[in-house]
């Protein structure tokens, strides 16, 4: 959280960014000393996530749209559990050796924490060779409503939110450089660039479900690590899924950011409640069942499909 | 904390680290899910602290000293504010894509989690061009012990931990790949590989210290973060410091990570009470004055020092 003028840079830019949620998330010492400090009602949640220059984004992206990204794509973890968003920690990495890229870097958390009224706890920002942006996020929840991935029980429905594939496109109009976009281009450019996090929607599903996971490697890839992880299988119907574009594309490539998750069939009307508040377009796809794997049903028959999605380590 | 594959890579490598200190540390849900989940006592503290190749330690170093040394790094920031450790969180950049350089990595964070007896809730794994660490680090600590770097006061005395300029000398013997190392040498390249965190000492400290940092950036640059945030100034006395090596380089090259803290002249007594208890060598070296900057004192004359140290942005 320092590193002799660095620290100053850090402090000129990053200082002031959500700063007036501090009281409301119970935060009692933010940028510039050695840590942050805060207090907690219920139990809390932390996660982190890393965004690399051409691997999670394209590296010539507009600074302060690579930093609302970065923050959304990690806040997207605390709303699969089904907490509250509390504070978010930014560690950056810059090419750049002046400040103006990390100027506008700062107006991206800037938008993100105002848009989701969350403050900054702290940072660090150093010079490398690539960009790189950690997000650290702390939630808070009562343990009890925590949706893990090892809930999902036989029998239960599975659910995801929004749409599957738009993200996808997105990022493709984003490679095109596309100039002039149609409304529905645009909504997919937004969901690539600013994939919306469901928190209050997700706080209520808390109560109701019993598995959850948000959508970063596609659907199949992601429920199957809530059918290993509840050591189960999953049946799911193509027809079903609230697909937008090649099915493949948008079962198995990532970055969309919708929830998956189930529960009991006895608890679907509540569940169609509170998507209704919430105004959250949810699909019933399939079902949890005894055994391994997931299988995709398409007009009744078994279909294979191959992984399109990025994979890091064998990619 | 996943990514197709990557997520059992991760699982398989980084599970288990520190679990039996789970309990301990009031983690209630660790690597895995969506975010760890954890329950406080006391107020927390959170920091991060990024390390990349080249910049922060020769990219050529072992892995797991890569991990030990940027834990020790992140947690330092920790005992800087007086709080004890509670949880770790892994956010690593790395170029090798076999999971061979991270499985030596992870033992370097094995070795700092048993060593202060401190769980993993969490991490991110991605390949880059670059290897870079991000660690978060989580301490716990009653909001009134909390040392600030405003704290300091006119008049009070200042300290420091250890020996300054030991990593400078550690780092040096690091780059000349030194085979045959005196103790002395040894020592030093422990200094600069494996900082000591002085968690238990510092948590006594934080009921007597008016002011506190740890020394990342040089005794010198660190101290006036102090005077900064507490608008005053201080004057130190060269022979009164506990220099190893050249003074230029011990009191403006960073990476020795011992505190540096201020106290009234009435608490002197007590603090060395706590040193001897915690056996931890203690140098008293100046005092906290009106006005602004540091003035460094040889015997009884003003001398000038120039930075040696490493600042990111200029640099």
């Amino acid at each position: 959280m320092k590193d002799s003028d660095e620290f100053k840079v850090l402090k000129k830019v990053f200082k002031n960014l959500g700063n007036q949620y501090f009281d409301s998330s119970s935060l009692l010492i933010g940028p510039g000393d050695d840590a942050g400090l805060f207090k907690a009602k219920k139990e809390l949640i932390f996660s982190t996530d890393t965004s690399v220059g051409d691997v999670h984004f394209p590296k010539d992206l507009e600074a302060k749209l690579i930093a609302y990204r970065a923050c959304a794509i990690a806040a997207s973890d605390i709303a699969a559990c089904g907490g509250s968003l509390k504070w978010l920690s930014i560690s950056l990495t810059t090419v750049n050796k002046n400040t103006k890229w990390v100027e506008n870097f700062s107006k991206g958390i800037k938008e993100f924490s105002d848009f989701y009224k969350v403050p900054v706890i702290g940072g660090d920002l150093t010079v490398g060779k690539e960009i790189s942006v950690s997000i650290g996020v702390c939630g808070e929840i009562y343990k009890q409503d925590f949706m893990r991935r090892n809930g999902a029980r036989e029998g239960d429905l599975i659910f995801v939110t929004g749409n599957l594939g738009e993200a996808f496109l997105g990022l493709n109009i984003l490679k095109e450089k596309k100039k002039k976009l149609l409304p529905k281009e645009k909504n997919y450019l937004n969901r690539y660039l600013k994939p919306e996090i469901y928190f209050t929607f997700s706080q209520s599903l808390s109560k109701l479900a019993n598995s959850c996971i948000d959508i970063s490697d596609g659907l199949l890839g992601d429920l199957n690590h809530i059918c290993e992880e509840s050591k189960l299988a999953a049946e799911v119907n193509l027809e079903a899924m609230p697909i937008v574009g090649n099915y493949k594309n948008a079962l198995t490539w990532g970055d969309d950011y919708q929830l998956c998750f189930t529960l009991k069939a006895t608890k679907v009307e509540q569940l169609y409640k509170i998507a209704k508040t919430h105004k959250i377009k949810i699909s019933e796809i399939g079902k949890v069942k005894k055994g391994k794997g997931i299988s995709v049903l398409s007009k009744g028959k078994k279909i294979t499909i191959k992984k399109a999605g990025y994979n890091h380590f064998n990619g």
